[in-house]
């Protein structure tokens, strides 16, 4: 097998793995993430010698599906490559999420050869069938194929525009052989879904959206998370200034538009978000909801307004208005009513946001309202899904921060491998990682990859374990405590040799020096805060009184 | 919720949560592994209520499937509790590994409850079908049920029953509502189907061996895993007495019988194990094959001796005799096969094993050499799937001891969890975990649990990266290379306030010194011990050797 390889890669040929590899290059990647195993070995000889794509291994696959999630929100694909069985199990946790989360991520699994099929291997359930890892992966992604010699650049090449168009995981398996042998593809032409018979829908979306839009005295704007996810925010506001009406965001969708926007009406979380979002929404004769969804956590347990027959809804592939729905795909549909959006403008009364504030014990106002002063503009605010993610949720953001977060999917311990896949996607923007220690306990090797590739601000609040199922539920219970770890003793021993900034604030004045500190050096930082068990922000507080309701 | 619950508890009403724990206690769980979320809360209350189970929380699910898989491999049934969607998908490949590894382990996911089915939830694809996840399940399990109100009892006791017949891993969806419900169960009887339409099945196995046995003149017997799987040690041993015949075990059985046995004649894998054993099963007329899964790894490649002609199998629901299947379950084959056994003695040339020797660098012979010398009387080897299961596989094992290990499923990173798993399931055994530094780096944070749970010994073998990998197919290629750890700082920050004794010898006298001081001390070792990336085991050198051909 070696021998074929090298004889191939000497004549400039090219196989169908390096075919897959510059179809990735081409959409945006210029990474690679992911944990080699026997099966996908020829496959990463074969990729990494087009020269590409950057290797970038991690020392587990959930983590390295989690990195390639975050590089792929912010370069609009991420390609994650693990081994059969063993390995590609191991990243559906994260494959999953990019699917709730509508991240266009890629896993492609390393197989053995088609020459092997049925035989008793190790990394196979030992019942000759290596179908059954598919049809998992079915379930969680948006298209899959398992590559043979039969045409495989064409496989790719569907499998690829599924993602992209809808902005969903896919699946590849590249068999062991089938990755070396030479890509014979001709000039494929896919041709999106969306171009068929889009004409009358397109005509009947926008005659729909001209009546509604024609009734309204009033409109406000609701961002959601395909805004950014689609790198959209331009067009977004141009629409913003077209209808000049007031634009809330949603928790899931915060970096569609800055903050100090003179339109911005702050973060909408149905009744427990900020009361100007709250007046924006419920008082607007129309709803603009742009690249939404209504899940629990994001709405306050369903506390938004739902009003479909004064809305229009634009998501992936369809829209709609005024509860009829339309085969129009996200991005025409946005340009259309950003084409039709007449003005509507509204003062708003200004009611102030009940922010957090510096108190006298290092405490969650105390975190967050220091962080909400310090975050540097243009950074990017990283969060898990606990307490942290409220915490962020009831601040407000310097220009040009995002929050990358996972509030649907809600899988804890993403933040710090999505922490790698934001700093190696986006280099420029210096992430902020703020996590909850029982989040971080899941994927915490990935700290020895980011000091590695990176130098973010990492924070770690250390509240004894999984404080938002306190606060949800059972806060005396045994299963919420976490062992104790010391924090700034693990991020160096995970990283020997590579000079880290740490640190353990334990006064609200420790804390802001700290950050400061942080902020100010290139180093990698980890910064140990202790907080109470039970102290949560105030927006997870409202959450929780509404969960027990 | 907590007002209802609370209330139950308060009449004596067992809930279907607490029939469940009380159906695991009675098939021997002791303790429940998982991670606790959002929807698995009720259920956990309510079963941690009962005082029959104690919770062993791990940092990740992945970690905690591992240790729930070696505890059901020695206690003959474990359980995993995880919540749905991210905490169950991450838990899968580990539930996989039950699978191909023919182990009991009882996945438990706590769902949202009944009345919230297609809810746009957390942890749901935000598409309204909460059914994914089974069907992405029963492709790595035996039998699963997602419960309802409807006789959830009778589910429960059919799934945990097909775990127990199939000894393979079963899936059970608990809605946090119907954990909740008062457990109104008949006296089911669950009726195996092993007992039907048995006798004609047995009638005609027990003739074919017969006539097997009676035209051999002499006969080797192959232990596999399920001798151990299924506690069937002492009915081996009966049967090995009435044959008189040499044994050997796979690899991935060698609990079943001592080293010290006067008929065994060593590990056999193919063409690549024990010169002994190879010759035992080449010269035979009949093979007695106990409990083997014939699997590419254990038999080096499949050099191992393919003969059904002369061969009798005992698998988990059916015999092989001649070619010709038969449905008898494993326990009654065997003990068909031991009371229809005749003497058929053979002496065998004493060919002496080519096992390590200490050498004068630390390498892995010296390394494998010192663990044979050192390895206390019945303690437990447990090795991860690189170059430590091919050291495990070469040295001799004192009386009592097994080694614990993933052999078909080869999931790297398993080892560590495992150890918690069999120290939790077997006190009096003590772990020695012998993992090399790609391995560990998968699972690590576990080391925080094993320090509050156990005390094993841990020889952590860093050579960089993953050797068995560099040996089958890329020995200079830069995916192959981990990040370098500090791995007894590591240990300790795992466990601030734990008392552990850490080493890193550098010399084989120093490795010798340290192994035995860490065995004759009480606390929790890790001993950290540097190779060469390229130093491999001779049984994984002659592996790679038939894989490159």
């Amino acid at each position: 097998m070696n021998t074929t390889r090298n004889k191939r890669l000497l004549d400039g040929m090219e196989t169908v793995a390096q075919y897959l590899a510059r179809k990735l290059h081409a959409l945006g990647a210029r990474h690679l993430f992911g944990v080699p195993g026997d099966f996908s070995l020829s496959l990463l000889d074969s990729v990494l010698e087009t020269g590409l794509l950057e290797w970038v291994g991690s020392p587990n696959e959930l983590n390295a599906g989690y990195a390639a999630d975050a590089y792929a929100r912010t370069r609009g694909i991420g390609a994650l490559v693990t081994t059969f069985g063993v390995g590609e199990l191991s990243a559906l946790n994260a494959v999953a999420g990019a699917y709730a989360e509508n991240v266009p991520l890629v896993q492609i699994t390393g197989a053995p050869a088609t020459t092997r099929d049925g035989m008793l291997l190790h990394h196979t359930l030992g019942d000759g069938d290596f179908t059954h890892f598919a049809r998992a992966y079915a379930e969680v992604t948006a298209a899959g194929a398992i590559l043979t010699h039969d045409d495989p650049c064409a496989r790719i090449d569907e499998v690829l525009q599924t993602a992209v168009d809808e902005q969903r995981p896919v699946y590849l398996v590249v068999p062991a052989d089938v990755a070396l042998t030479e890509a014979q593809c001709g000039a494929t032409t896919v041709v999106s879904d969306a171009e068929n018979d889009s004409r009358g829908s397109t005509l009947r979306f926008s005659a729909a959206v001209r009546a509604l839009l024609g009734s309204a005295q009033s409109a406000a704007v609701i961002a959601g998370h395909l805004v950014e996810r689609t790198r959209s925010q331009g067009v977004f506001g141009a629409l913003v200034s077209a209808l000049d009406s007031p634009v809330v965001t949603l928790s899931s969708g915060r970096g569609a538009i800055d903050s100090t926007h003179p339109r911005f009406a702050g973060v909408y979380i149905g009744g427990i978000g900020a009361k100007r979002a709250q007046l924006a929404v419920e008082t607007a004769d129309v709803l603009i909801e742009v690249g939404t969804l209504m899940a629990d956590a994001v709405t306050g347990m369903f506390s938004h307004r739902d009003d479909p027959a004064h809305t229009i809804h634009l998501g992936v592939r369809t829209a709609r208005v005024a509860g009829r729905e339309y085969a129009v795909p996200f991005a025409d549909a946005l340009r259309i009513l950003t084409e039709l959006a007449t003005p509507l403008p509204r003062e708003l009364p200004d009611v102030p946001a009940a922010g957090p504030v510096v108190g006298e014990t290092l405490d969650q106002d105390t975190l967050w309202a220091t962080l909400e002063r310090l975050l540097p503009a243009g950074s990017r605010l990283v969060t898990d899904i606990g307490t942290t993610f409220w915490g962020a949720a009831g601040i407000t953001l310097p220009a040009g921060v995002d929050v990358v977060a996972q509030p649907v999917w809600s899988s804890i311990g993403y933040a710090l491998p999505a922490t790698l896949g934001c700093a190696l996607a986006a280099p420029e923007r210096r992430p902020v990682l703020v996590i909850g220690d029982g989040a971080a306990q899941m994927t915490v090797q990935e700290l020895g990859t980011l000091a590695r590739h990176a130098n973010p601000v990492i924070v770690v609040v250390d509240n004894s374990g999984y404080t938002i199922e306190r606060a949800l539920q059972s806060p005396q219970a045994v299963y919420n405590d976490v062992a104790a770890w010391d924090w700034t003793a693990l991020a160096r021993a995970f990283a020997p040799g590579i000079d880290l900034r740490t640190a353990a604030p334990s006064t609200p004045d420790e804390l802001a020096t700290e950050l400061s500190a942080a902020l100010a050096d290139d180093r990698m930082a980890v910064l140990h805060v202790r907080l109470d068990a039970l102290d949560v922000p105030a927006g997870l507080r409202a959450l929780a009184d509404r969960h027990r309701r």
